[in-house]
């Protein structure tokens, strides 16, 4: 079949989902080209398709740019502006193969959150001016936001000089059965509840936010072989890229970052980016990640609980937290490993034989090599067949609620020439099978030449780098979690001493960074150590000499 | 294939959803023997489906007994007690043919709403004692049932000696937003909201229920030839039995009843049955109905609407009531008629050549004959070919909230020697295109010989038996909505003077009913007419002679 190529031109008030739709539904289609300038898309027409989204929130979906089961498409769009309206998700390409997404911005005309300005803040209470731009409104003492679909579940300041989160504020989760909001017209609103402390002071921005992830920008379910590049997203209620099950992704130049123009604090309500049971690599290349309420990345696999056990069925196995539940857990051929949840300690490797999918939360799993140490209810699964080769190049982070990058792979990751200002940890290793359940140790990760510009000045971290699983009874015969970190030849710009804090690691190299002081902030924890090190082993670190500058002092010796 | 049966014997403890299923995905098995006792099911090895259940809840639904695309199948459950655990559907039957489900009953351990005692009741609040049997949580002054994902969103009080609603007692919707609940501890609660008036007294019973209907009794969708025999509903998280775009449904012997032993005071949430886009016939024959939180029955169509049209693409409807969307609205072949949405007036008539669906909410159709006058957004359309014919013998409904059978439905209606106690209208023939867009004019309505026995006690009604479709715009120049309706040898004992009130029917008779006069309850509407009657055409009344006693008066004129 030749490559049939249809184009778009920008056409005021016109929706262009049926259009969109039309194309995509013409199978000699094989590649879309939108010429610049602003494209709009509605929800009526959509397409729709229950998805289960990891991370984000499941459910019935209308879609405006749905590319299923693609072998080759692409989709040219630069200097095109996509603008959403309401309730669609803009990208969800499930099942292709050697897949290009190239040139657009994605934005929504009215966001699923809301900004205001803090006019006054005291113990009782704050009062606000909703900022242009953001719909909400006052119904029975609660605001809503998005057209009402969306309402008020957490508050977090941003400093509006900085732009980014005010120093060391706080969520504050659950406020929607505590607070009463009066709406003093004008888009002035009181809120009447105390903020969590430090209070936010006159002039900070405050992020109004729903939890729900119902409308990430882009969704990638089971694809192979992805090329982002150049893409732009200013907004999405939920994550701005999201894959799962994919194998071969890379993102390049993509930027999530509030558009300049509309003033705007708040890029995504959630993670830039996050990649679960991925496979094959996952590269993100001078990507910018600014201003999301959630992490830049986050790459892990998912931990499955034993919900029982016997030779003849096998392991019966159940998703645990509610945002993994539909996504899929393994296929046969694949190889699992089973660990105690309390100590994350392998006790057995299988690949599955086969994987009987009993409904969102539920599997049946027969195992090759029957274990010989009878799991029990409780026990974790692991699928250690879709762990990816990470690469995250030339990226820079910064301004967002919480984390850099959470990394969570036993593939090789390397983490090199990216600028972190990030008000958590810049690099976050952790693991748990007791909240998130996300899984993976990392084997083999190289942090290098990174630029780590005065991290952790918020709430979100231990540490510009922390490696962290969460073993809650540590068993001193089992060998560490996490092996083979290197953080080699970085420069931390430092307020606080806290720089590298690590758990359970067999062989940690800590070589060659070199670290700046500055009093931008008041430091928090003058007295904490710089390299906070315990439960692990064979650790090495090698004191880098002092610069001339006075301003540079060595690493302190790591403390284990 | 040999008729295969499969036999389940009553096994405390045991979880009998797996072993349905797996039943039930052997192909080769046509019939499922449950012998007396009791069966329990529970969610978590459940099958799983998006339902879209008219007048219900959509949504991912776990299935205990899902019966998918048999032709020939039969369950025989004489003597089984089916309990259910959280959120389950009972039985799901989807593009079956020829099925029996018989002799069961089905409950659930803990029901999705709460009851309570009434001990106090003022004009800031009630202090209840919530009913052993009823889990229930007060989380942040709020109220929740049924493990805690159903909360309060109405209330509605029983009077505990009648086991009916409260006499003249109203809703409290909307209650969510304007109380608080206290836990006194020991099962009393405060809530501080005022209830509507008339304010409950001690003893009486309040029902707090939720609005959402997720869980029905027993889902019938697009099946032929379906007999419910001998069936008892006690309790459903939404209607007990709900079909949709069926063809040829009985049920006989069916009960939709509290469990005497169990002491409670409401059965289903919602509707006892209701059934939606069906044809072929429509039987319910020796079936009680009592106390659940709405109608006895309601048979009715769509009306979807214009949202456009064009010559070349046809129209693009749209299902506009949340609860129809995903309903399918109309096959090709099937017989459209459009009309205006004020006035109800039919303007044209077409076969659908070509139904496109696009989504949940929209369709694209085209007719076989093009309008004359062209459709505009707002017009309405109906499909005339789901339309049953109905057949409703010796049926008792009491005690419910709400009305009793409310038919809209153009095929042949005789509802014929039943028993009425309904706190609304016992007989309501509606149809609207604003609210619920339930559509059918009647053509052929028969109600003989019925006992309508003080109904009409509570707010839900203006008649025993009420005729009053919803036409926003009367234009005299049109044929009235209804037609030939037939209202004979009745009895209808009143406590005060409401009988009949028509409006808008052509041929309506009402001849040789039997009217008897009560002080049970004091009347409410002394002067109103019995025979409210007006924008009706050729109407036939004939005057019963007075019988010797009494207490049997006359039919009045109609006044028309």
């Amino acid at each position: 079949m030749r490559e049939s190529t249809i184009t778009f031109e920008p056409t005021p008030l016109c929706d262009f989902t049926p259009l969109v739709r039309n194309a995509l539904s013409n199978p000699g289609c094989t590649r879309i080209v939108f010429r610049p300038g602003r494209y709009d898309f509605h929800p009526e027409l959509a397409v729709e398709k229950y998805l289960f989204i990891s991370n984000n929130d499941e459910g019935l979906k209308r879609i405006a740019i749905p590319i299923f089961g693609r072998e080759g498409f692409e989709i040219e769009a630069t200097g095109a502006r996509f603008v959403f309206h309401g309730g669609i998700l803009p990208v969800a390409a499930v099942g292709c193969s050697a897949l290009v997404l190239r040139g657009f911005s994605l934005d929504w005309e009215v966001p699923f959150h809301g900004e205001a300005e803090v006019l006054d803040a005291d113990a009782a209470g704050v009062l606000l001016k909703i900022r242009e731009g953001f719909s909400y409104q006052v119904r029975s003492g609660h605001l809503a936001f998005g057209g009402g679909s969306f309402i008020l579940r957490n508050v977090l300041a941003f400093d509006a000089r900085r732009r980014e989160t005010a120093f060391q504020t706080r969520d504050n989760y659950g406020i929607e059965s505590r607070y009463v909001a009066r709406d003093a017209g004008e888009r002035v609103v009181r809120l009447d509840a105390r903020l969590s402390d430090p209070l936010p002071i006159p002039g900070d921005i405050l992020a109004l936010v729903d939890e729900r992830r119902d409308y990430p920008g882009v969704f990638l379910d089971g694809c192979s072989d992805v090329l982002l590049d150049d893409v732009t997203i200013r907004h999405a209620g939920g994550m701005g890229v999201i894959g799962q099950c994919c194998s071969g992704l890379s993102l390049q130049r993509v930027t999530v970052a509030p558009d300049a123009q509309s003033g705007r604090m708040i890029s995504t309500t959630a993670d830039a980016t996050h990649f679960v049971h991925c496979q094959g690599h996952v590269r993100l290349l001078d990507c910018v990640f600014e201003n999301q309420m959630d992490d830049a990345t986050n790459i892990h696999g998912i931990y499955a609980q034993v919900a029982g056990y016997s030779a003849a069925d096998g392991l019966l196995v159940r998703l645990r937290h509610h945002q993994q539940f539909g996504v899929p857990f393994a296929l046969p051929g694949h190889r699992l490993e089973l660990a105690r949840q309390a100590t994350l300690a392998s006790f057995h490797e299988s690949v599955a034989l086969g994987v009987e999918v009993l409904n969102k939360e539920f599997l049946r799993i027969r195992l090759a090599e029957p274990p010989s140490c009878e799991p029990v209810p409780g026990d974790v699964v692991a699928n250690m067949s879709w762990n990816p080769e990470v690469e995250i190049r030339g990226c820079r982070s910064r301004g967002n609620r919480a984390r850099g990058f959470l990394i969570s792979s036993a593939g090789r990751v390397v983490i090199e020439d990216n600028d972190f200002h990030t008000p958590g940890a810049a690099i976050l290793v952790a693991s748990d099978a007791r909240d998130w359940f996300e899984s993976g140790p990392v084997r083999d990760l190289l942090i290098r030449r990174n630029r780590f510009e005065t991290c952790n000045y918020g709430v979100w971290g231990k540490a510009a780098i922390q490696i962290a699983p969460r073993i809650e009874r540590p068993d001193p015969s089992q060998p560490p979690y996490h092996g083979n970190i290197r953080i080699e030849d970085n420069t931390f710009t430092v307020f606080d001493p806290r720089i590298v804090f690590a758990r359970s690691v067999r062989n940690l190299h800590i070589t060659g960074n070199h670290i700046m002081t500055t009093d931008v902030y008041p430091p928090q924890n003058a007295q904490a150590p710089s390299w906070d090190v315990s439960t692990c082993q064979c650790v090495n670190t090698e004191h880098h000499p002092p610069a001339p500058d006075s301003k540079v002092r060595t690493a302190c010796a790591a403390v284990f």
